[in-house]
């Protein structure tokens, strides 16, 4: 199959359920939120040795505030361990950012992280309660002005690890294709890329140390693909991932769709593929090929 | 005293000794070395809640591999949590970022981190020792070209909590005046702002609530001027803080001194304070006074 | 009346009708489609002393070639100084730019600029014609990739000098309520401030220098409010304007609704006016109570 | 000669001699000084259509307000010409900006151009002198606070047309070589890159329409080769330029060469040219292959 001239590899990508959290940070003025935004979702791109995996979600068109504002997602394996990093991001990297405030960010949650309700506390009593465009929300003083908290912010069973594989004639043209695929895909609202862009693909295990839980995954190295036994086509000369976790198994199947459309309007492009550890992590499978059909 | 016409309390900042890592990332590209830094360092304002503590230091005016790049900080108390925490910022947040590579950022280091050492096994077998410009590198492939990463990474002691608080009529002047002065302090090389500003400044346990580790410092809420005992003057009702942390105790005075100065030229501006535990914490007191004979 | 506490004068602001032409800048990525965006706005803020007035109106949803783009306009008084203009600076800063191509933004045009169909004999007989997607487009070779053009571009009537008057107690609060407004003006498709924020009104002509056409209009300039006959108000310090184009007298009012709104969000914010020439030069008139009945 | 394995044909750049100015534009904060600089360089790559060639030249390290600040140059034939030009860029895009200065940018000026003495009208008698730091300036009020404007701006002969061109395998690869190249170039104090990266060059006059001064230069489009006599060699498939305007030749030619190493560190780059006109137009010659003994 091919996609703009370009050959698309009968793979699938592996895909795991996770919890995910949907969080909006409004501020006064939109480089407020967004540095914020920035802020709150770094180091958080896989959670081998992130305390969580994140990302910015998009602008949003309308705020309970009416001021400008973020939607961000952070993701773990359970919600107890989430509602840890999210009150840790909030607390750290919101709370104490000027003027902004947190809203919840799901309309379809399964449950509810008490943020709101813990974070009050930190208040000493001189936070008040609010029904606020009927949300539950608690208003802690800052030094500026109250920040505005929703007591419960909604987590739903996520899908991530979507994920297509990008490979050129040449790092450049690699590069240039992943980047215009990853603003294609940040466009659709309720998909996050937690790496930008992945320059170095995992595998599990090691060969040679035996210590090791996760090393390179040197099938997709071009420099290595006559020396093991490589996924890398001959002219191959560089390889990207990029990573999607999205709110629905749709979502991230119309991500990976938009992505490698865009990806393969860029010139040097050879061959678009995709992870998977052989069924063994994930529950669902999405196929390259079907996303075309 | 004053600066520009602006009261200064004659109070001090307290200043905590803490171990520093400065590292330096290039990239192909500035947007990339520049994009790579802002992941990395997210999610580092305290070490209350934060991983650790961390902040993007400078531009490179020159680099080993004569790319563009970035120095970046990270703070925590002791050394073998903060190699624990640059090993995983570097390999999660660097190593997977296309065409980035990490050189040491420091000339006086006290002791070395040991991230490429560790890191290199990664590489699965695949990696390459080498010399590099007088530098001890390891090269680890990728699937865009080899991640160069330094042996060791510097680190030392140093100064953490340099901060000031400035006070205002309304809430713009407080913010334009935070960020003028933050963009001043951006300028000195050698001194980070972990938290871009500071909105909720806290104290030590809670008078409410006794499980509490920390909660809010009431006394420099505008809001609540008159009902506890505060620091904030008539006519204030906005506060921020700067905090700045610095590799030296004098790097750490001139940017409070440059950031209070740049702060005092903002129109309704009332008073500079500073932040301080009487003691009980750093070993250091700057005395904002002291800044200006 | 009063928005959000803060009076509203009851005044009105002028508006002229200009011939405003619309059209699509698309790229590889984003970045590049922007940067393009902002050269060839530059130097636009109005036809006193600039060739056109211009602004980026917004970024498309969707495109004709599906890659990213933003929508831009001119302005002038007759079309075929229009055409020169816009001639000029697609020549000039889109032609030259790396990757894009050139469509038509309005769907209601009066009627169409020659761009492309004057434009192609840059390309010296290698240029061609094409269909696209139901437009007529020349392609004309470049360096990198043929440039396409659309044949002609439209232009209609549109609505210039739609226009609010910030006033508050201090620059910091004008500054960031005006900055606040036009970042809830610019979500607004169809309307452009081709002043980012204006600084410095005029009026026609001089009362000392009887060869100048404009001067300063003193009677906004806070620090001249005792000695002449001013508008501004005591307690007030600093003063800035919003000018609005838009494609619709609809789309000028709700742009300035809009702007106004989110001005009076911000705290220092003393009072709205709006500037007018006592209806001499403008058709139509906008009076600011109306937009809140 | 090859730089870092790639072919520098020998040929030569073709400069001239024009009159450049350099002003410097302050402001409250960077951001502020950025946007200005922006606006008051755009539609300016070339003077064949644009009011003039401009460029932003630096960041300033120290300004005489000590605000952040931008350099800022602008170009043209004569200084007739070039007076009507800055006059009307600074009355239009900085005298309206927020909060921002001009000073005088140039030490070693040959003549200068009388922009606050002219302007200073506008102020219309309210205007004040004053001598502020030794620099005799204009002091116009505004609605927010003065606009401080030195009474003179130093130009001096300038060498424009300085370029180098990049020829790659693919667009991306020349595409970001062009952007890594002119990063490298924007680094280096007194030198500007009208246009960002160049897409489409011109030669003088036409070989089809005996109408047009200017037109296509098609012996440096790839796909062209085969049909004309082409400067393309096989195998290269996007080419841009680079174009470089600077204080001195010697700057125009540490430009050139830092470009050029820059540019030749970009995978799939083949060959590195210049441009000139047999040197019909230009006094000077600056050679690649002097470039790098």
């Amino acid at each position: 199959m091919k996609v703009n001239g370009i050959e698309i590899v009968d793979t699938y990508a592996e895909i795991c359920e996770m919890k995910v959290c949907r969080f909006l940070i409004t501020a006064l003025s939109e480089d407020l939120a967004y540095e914020c935004a920035l802020k709150t979702t770094g180091f958080g791109t896989s959670i081998i040795m992130c305390p969580c995996e994140t990302g910015i979600d998009c602008r949003a068109k309308e705020t309970p505030d009416e001021r400008p504002g973020y939607y961000v997602q952070a993701w773990h394996c359970d919600e107890k361990t989430l509602e840890r990093q999210v009150m840790a991001r909030i607390g750290q990297c919101v709370l104490t950012h000027p003027t902004t405030a947190v809203f919840n960010g799901l309309e379809d949650a399964e449950g509810y992280l008490e943020i709101g309700k813990k974070l009050r506390y930190f208040g000493d009593g001189f936070e008040e309660f609010e029904e606020f465009g009927g949300r539950r929300v608690w208003k802690i003083p800052r030094m500026d002005m109250d920040f505005v908290v929703e007591e419960t912010i909604g987590y739903k069973t996520g899908f991530a690890g979507g994920n297509f594989i990008i490979m050129a004639e040449n790092l450049p043209s690699a590069l240039i294709s992943a980047k215009v695929a990853v603003e294609a895909i940040n466009k659709i609202e309720g998909v996050v890329t937690p790496f930008p862009i992945v320059s170095s693909g995992s595998k599990v295990g090691s060969r040679k140390y035996s210590f090791l839980k996760a090393s390179l995954n040197e099938r997709f190295v071009p420099k290595l693909r006559d020396v093991v036994d490589s996924e890398v086509p001959e002219g191959v000369k560089a390889v990207y991932e990029i990573v999607i976790n999205g709110l629905s198994l749709d979502l991230v199947k119309r991500a990976m769709k938009v992505g490698i459309e865009s990806a393969c309007r860029v010139e040097g492009v050879v061959r678009i593929s995709a992870g998977n550890y052989g069924g063994k992590f994930g529950k669902h499978r999405i196929h390259l090929h079907e996303l075309f059909k």
